[in-house]
């Protein structure tokens, strides 16, 4: 008997809907024409802003009990229009999306970037960019744990609190190391703020230094944070695989899409490499309301999406097909708006970077 | 009689010395040539990497004590060579830097961004760029509220505290609305991570949009730290005025360095607004022990430094001549590397963007 993928599909809010109908698409046909024979089981969970002004629920128990009882999850983008008074007090993106990947356990957020043939990158000379940021996902300045003394008043004190554990820090460390070792360059860049935050900054240079040490192969260097983000702009093919904290994994991912050529192409998945629970896979965008409905939000992030979800399941020969497919579609794109500029300078083609907001 | 600004000069590590032996030039001359009769009386002293392997101090009370009497102070870089096992124990950075502006009240550090003609940004169409960001100075992650139990076992665990008061946050967001009136364009965006970091992101969000009401003049927006990144890249000419906590200003800072062509041009200045303390006027860069001693690090963004602190001694028009002698300087340095490379595509003569690295 051939093997069933059972796949929680939230499509979510927004343009979430749109890319996600591509993507399946794409994941339909890739599935279909792949020699396992390996189909592929889908259950649609309605959830994110639109769900929460029907039911006034987020995320119940039981939502997430039969999600965790699937063997993937592909999310596309959650969040109601900014500013809506009505989601006020609904923290979309705590309640439902961290809410996964935390009981989910989602300690790896594996965000890869490569400039794709015919993308332009909004810097003049970004070289060769293929590097890996493994962000971890479980902790850090993520947790929610913190609090608030006297709100409202001037004496008001919030505090957050980083919270990072060995457990926590080696785990994700030794993924990366794995990928680093699996790559051709063989390089793991640690960022962090170690000179600041001393305390985590410590835990994560010990941990890396220590599992280093099993990793013969691999060279290991360190940025800080501040500094990270200067290489990312003026030198970007440096980097192989990076290994950061939650917070700085956010900030530099997103800076990652900007320089390959718009977040619009950019993917992730929220893994947990135990399989104790199914990793989740979505686009770095989020749900861009003010261009849903439109049908002119670019569904690549959540095609290479599905991509790095095939990988996780163990069909790399289907997510070498996704990619390549995306690569041709790319390319072809650049070609049209070059073909179209030639004709008519001002001409609005639909560039191979799509109009998408940041979560 | 004519004031005496009784300045306490710290050049520090690395290229250190070497941007402030510069910088004290300008200074000099363009204080002779004010018409104010105002006098630079100065005081050096010897802080850094180097001091500490000599005497094992990093900042006595003394020293601060000393610095603190002062007017105005001028700082190059500090920090001795990374991974120096003798400054293991040593932390320069939070010893003497942070606790220069911790203890000095700094709760602004201005972080003005132009792309200065002749100079080229890595961003292939940067746009007309001329932004401050307002990063406060004294709190946040950066406040040293930590701790670690069960070091370096497997059940470690270290924490990070963020703290953050209605009174550190209101002042500095005051602040920054007055410089954002008083700006052209009257624009100030805040950001932070309010959908994550949901305790301070509520306090400093609640403080703009109070403070906002004393400000009607002024247009107010708010990013997410990492959508903030995307806009620094694809379109920079959208920021004005930012303010920002300790922690995202540090990021946002050396990437604005980055996109305006290098932070070897990028000043700062730690300021106390109140005059309780002497203000400290720094390049963003650091102390670059692998250039230092060739005379080949760019002494621009210390010289730039010296603008802000004539500024904020009442002294614009100074302020204004030095930023212009720094404007011909970088176009006659475009101008010569344009001639030599006409000549021979190889020349290698000094571009303006020195060889600094981070700090
Ligand atoms: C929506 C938000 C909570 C999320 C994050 O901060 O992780 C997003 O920015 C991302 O990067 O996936
Ligand atoms: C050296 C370091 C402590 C410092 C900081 O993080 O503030 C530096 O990066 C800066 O931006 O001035």
């Amino acid at each position: 008997m051939s093997r069933v993928i059972r796949l929680a599909v939230i499509p979510g809010d927004g343009i979430g809907p749109e890319v996600i109908a591509e993507a399946l698409k794409v994941l339909d046909a890739v599935v279909a024409a792949d020699p396992s024979g390996v189909t592929v089981e889908k259950t649609h969970f309605s959830l994110g802003a639109a769900r929460f002004l029907e039911t006034g629920d987020v995320l119940t128990d039981a939502d997430l009990a039969s999600i965790a009882s699937h063997d993937a999850i592909l999310l596309g983008a959650v969040g109601g229009v900014p500013g809506d008074p009505r989601l006020k007090d609904a923290n979309i993106e705590r309640g439902l999306l961290l809410k996964l990947r935390f009981s989910l356990d989602h300690y790896v957020n594996l965000r890869p970037t490569t400039i794709y043939p015919g993308v332009t990158s909004p810097l003049s000379n970004p070289g060769e960019v293929d590097f890996v940021v493994v962000r971890e996902g479980t902790e850090g300045p993520y947790v929610g744990n913190g609090g608030v003394i006297r709100a409202g008043t001037p004496h008001e004190i919030a505090n957050e609190v980083s919270v990072n554990t060995a457990y926590g820090v080696e785990r994700v460390v030794r993924f990366a190391f794995e990928l680093a070792a699996s790559r051709p360059r063989k390089k793991l860049t640690l960022v962090h703020k170690t000179n600041v935050l001393v305390f985590s900054g410590s835990l994560w240079q010990r941990t890396v230094t220590a599992v280093a040490a099993d990793y013969p192969d691999v060279a290991v260097d360190y940025l800080h944070v501040d500094a990270a983000t200067i290489f990312f702009v003026t030198n970007p093919a440096k980097f192989d695989t990076i290994v950061t904290d939650n917070l700085f994994g956010d900030i530099l991912t997103d800076l990652a899409g900007a320089i390959s050529g718009g977040i619009g192409l950019a993917a992730s998945g929220n893994i947990n490499p135990s399989g104790a629970f199914p990793s989740m896979f979505e686009p770095v965008h989020g749900s861009a309301p003010d261009i849903a409905g439109q049908q002119i939000a670019d569904p690549t992030a959540a095609i290479l999406s599905v991509a790095l979800l095939l990988d996780q399941q163990g069909m790399a020969e289907a997510a070498t097909r996704v990619r390549a497919a995306v690569t041709t579609d790319l390319a072809d794109r650049a070609a049209r708006v070059a073909a179209a500029t030639a004709d008519s300078p001002s001409a609005d083609v639909d560039a191979p970077t799509a109009r998408t907001t940041a979560a």
